[in-house]
């Protein structure tokens, strides 16, 4: 699995753990809802600006993001 | 300082202390060496891929990478 699918799916898990729609994280991290829906389906490659910006909403660093999408590559 | 420009700083740091050029960063990663010196200025903003490429070469974790550019954002 690419590392844009493994991040989307990760993505998605905090952002509905969170209880957020796409609508509410887009609005948040002012970014288009449908740029969100794409990252979580993987046709999108996140920037680390991005990583940033969602992040910033769903109070998790951006590091341990990124860690979640390492453990589930098996980096 | 911006996102980026603190990632370029801290790729710049890493890749020195591993006592690696530009150009052998670049071929490593499979990036062109031109790519790797916008980014190290803070010209460019990489995506998550970019950063696992890049990081796979330096021996770093691509989230201890991102951690970094926490601590020097102070998040």
């Amino acid at each position: 699995m690419s590392i844009e699918v493994i991040f989307g799916q990760q993505l998605r898990k905090i952002r509905e753990e969170r209880k957020l729609s796409q609508e509410e994280l887009a609005f948040r991290s002012k970014l288009d809802r449908t740029y969100i829906s794409l990252l979580e389906r993987g046709k999108r490659r996140p920037t680390l600006n991005t990583i940033f910006a969602l992040t910033a909403q769903l109070d998790i660093a951006p590091s341990e993001l990124v860690r979640m999408v390492e453990k589930n590559l098996d980096i």
